[in-house]
């Protein structure tokens, strides 16, 4: 059977989402303080058959290149950034099956109020939710939200467990599925014998309490994550329904896929259940030679300043300090985000020169492709049965013009082809993308087991 | 010259806004999680020349009465309650001139993400942004956000100040007037020299980093507050720009008025510049006697256990346990929102028994009124005049019917009196509501004073 490839549209709620490319005359990203401007881009995605739309979210400048903000500001390159969890109500007002993903921060945020966020999200969209759950990377985010430096990774994906614990339980065992009475006659609203505090003491969180909100059509949201470290691979392996990728190459990419899911069935999950959306920069022209033309004029507005910005805050190297030459010995010892690992573990007899891993760092970062709808729908078949991935995080060089193209042009060949959805499938975002079920998290899936626990821990207590 | 009377509707996200009014047939709140609903509350308002919607929220289950949260449970009593803030841009969208008041907790909440979503909505909302500062009351809220039990109301306020010297500071010292640049010949998207790091470091709370968002329409957003406790009048004299007051009789609403009026003007603020909009719950019919009627019919659905339930809450008295007779003894103690302390200073030669307290404890704590057009409108301008109140909280007993009633029948009749405004004022929700200026906050408040002290720091700093 044809696999169907999955459509997410990723971005930020900010005036930049290329460096450089706001001076572009096509370019609207300049409109991210107006509503319209959002509600215009969620019916072009729900026309355009797309799964969901993710916002990315930094919660810090970026300072990382030439040791200062001043370059991110200047470019403007995440900097102004308006929090994304505010479009979601008016992007779900004009749609009717478009998912969203909304970037919350294990580390930065508390789980009572997050959980009870994505809940009323998950209401008020009738279900079409995800949690992209973030650790957190930046020093100027930790600083801003009052610590000296942050964390390491181990520290901050230990919190991550144990955060995604207290959520599970207020999502999952607080309230049971016929606690709503609605009994007029009786007078009672609600029933609170089946209405549950939850008691979470882990070693960074506790929690006891009801949860605020009674049951969303999804219970939990439905939880992206984006780690490709070794403690990020360990946390999607056990958590993840979905993974955001921004791997270097097919190679790197298949690799990380294998990866991850090896250690989904060590956790004893399905490992088919974990979906994978490595990064897409997708320039389309009519014809390759159009796109080929495109591209040039995208590349004269890039801002070389803007990507080592970009680089910096990613990699934690200063691009001026070391100069290019001097990157890669550096990036040896502070891969942080897995990206020389993959590509040296997926191929591990190839040689790689110094000069191509620098582009590797510069340019493959972003999945970018370029070509008419043919050249483009060919790549996406062959990258997608290689490497195992379900579908693509599409990214924008100018905004909506990429995606208004790829809409245009490609998703109507990959329609012809049977690859992308010409209608929605029924129910909540979860049954949309993985096909089916009940619309709940799985039962192979921690989040259950740890709901479980917890039902049978009270009923310990109260017997 | 005529006073105006400014209106603002208070609501919450939840299914119940009186107890056991969610029984009437008229009522339509347990359509909260629809964001249609809301859309036509917002469009409603707007018709209805309200300055504001106001949703109070709370962290916790109220559990005092009976020392459970089953009553609150079983009558839908402030549970379940969606977080109010994404409600927002949904209702912004399909409206101009409304302003919203957010209810953020300077206790349960970071100064730097607070600042980041205010000024977020305030963007998308083109200046139409209220904080309401509340500083949390809630034992289950402590407990649902890892804490044994609450800091005590001392202690609330002193974090309550740091936290919003913090935002202060994001907001109005870290991005000068002419940051943004946009200027595509240069490729500048701002001026770094313009941005600054801010550098809090409070009692409390510590921010080092420049502010994610560049200046919204109001910077600092329109600041309410609630408290009427002595460290929360303090509060309020110092940071509100409008109280919203749930006093039980005029003349404790006119000793609360006066008493944060004088400290306003103490701390250097003009007296006048500080509004204050009490709770009135109008209950409107066509004539009186229809009101009466309607009163009757209401008093049918109402429920002693829900009442019980929020009183508790309010007062940290479990009146079941009590008793109504023995309850006032113990309020003397334990009075912490202020409500004995303000009818007894209001009238000191009044001898109030124990049954006219009660009542005053039961109902008075809303402003109900029953009448026609006439009655009611008569009951507000000397309530006005009395007070030195400058508009009112309008609460309801269903909703949208109570307001829409009272937009009916009763602001056309206020409006007829020169009362209330016929067409909205020009600019921010500041300059609406204080009927002009510069839309920033006053040069008397402290947050402009706050502000100067770190730009004055900064320069030192770098002289």
């Amino acid at each position: 059977m044809t696999k169907r490839i999955r459509l997410n549209a990723t971005t930020v709620n900010g005036p930049t989402v290329s460096p450089g490319l706001w001076r572009h005359p096509e370019e609207q990203a300049a409109r991210y303080r107006d509503l319209s401007y959002w509600r215009d881009f969620a019916r072009l995605l729900e026309a355009g058959r797309f799964d969901a739309i993710f916002f990315a979210d930094m919660l810090g400048a970026y300072d990382v290149y030439r040791g200062s903000a001043a370059p991110a500001l200047e470019q403007g390159i995440q900097i102004p950034l308006n929090d994304p969890r505010y479009m979601i109500p008016a992007m779900a007002a004009v749609t009717t099956h478009l998912g969203f993903a909304v970037t919350m921060s294990t580390t930065y945020e508390l789980p009572f109020p997050v959980a009870r966020q994505l809940s009323t999200l998950d209401h008020l969209t009738e279900g079409r939710i995800g949690w992209n759950i973030v650790t957190s990377n930046l020093d100027s985010a930790a600083k801003a939200f009052g610590l000296k430096e942050q964390f390491d990774p181990h520290e901050r994906y230990a919190r991550g467990d144990d955060f995604v614990a207290a959520t599970y339980k207020l999502w999952e065992a607080s309230w049971d599925e016929d606690a709503l009475l609605l009994d007029k006659a009786q007078r009672r609203y609600a029933d609170p014998a089946r209405i549950h505090d939850i008691h979470h003491h882990g070693p960074f969180f506790d929690v006891d309490g009801v949860h605020l909100v009674d049951p969303s059509p999804q219970r939990t949201p439905f939880l992206f994550q984006a780690g490709s470290s070794e403690p990020g691979r360990q946390f999607a392996a056990r958590h993840a329904e979905a993974v955001f990728l921004n791997t270097p190459t097919a190679a790197a990419t298949k690799f990380i896929i294998d990866d991850i899911r090896r250690r989904a069935e060590a956790f004893g999950r399905d490992p088919a259940s974990v979906l994978f959306f490595p990064k897409l920069t997708p320039i389309v022209g009519v014809t390759d030679a159009d796109a080929e033309a495109r591209y040039q004029d995208f590349v004269r507005y890039s801002s070389t300043p803007g990507i080592f910005t970009l680089l910096g805050a990613w990699t934690g190297l200063d691009f001026d300090r070391v100069g290019e030459d001097k990157l890669l010995q550096i990036a040896e010892k502070a891969d942080t985000r897995g990206l020389l690992e993959s590509l040296r573990r997926s191929d591990p007899d190839r040689k790689w020169s110094t000069d191509e891993l620098a582009q590797v760092f510069a340019f493959g970062t972003s999945a970018l492709t370029i070509g008419g709808p043919q050249r483009i729908a060919d790549w996406m078949e062959e990258f997608i049965e290689f490497t195992g991935a379900d579908g693509f995080n599409v990214a924008a060089v100018i905004q909506p013009g990429t995606i208004a193209s790829f809409i245009e042009l490609v998703v109507p060949e990959l329609q012809a082809r049977g690859r992308v959805q010409k209608n929605y499938g029924e129910g909540t975002l979860r049954q949309k993308l993985s096909g089916g079920g009940d619309g709940r998290l799985r039962l192979d899936h921690p989040g259950r087991q740890i709901a479980l626990a917890e039902i049978r821990q009270r009923e310990i207590t109260h017997a």
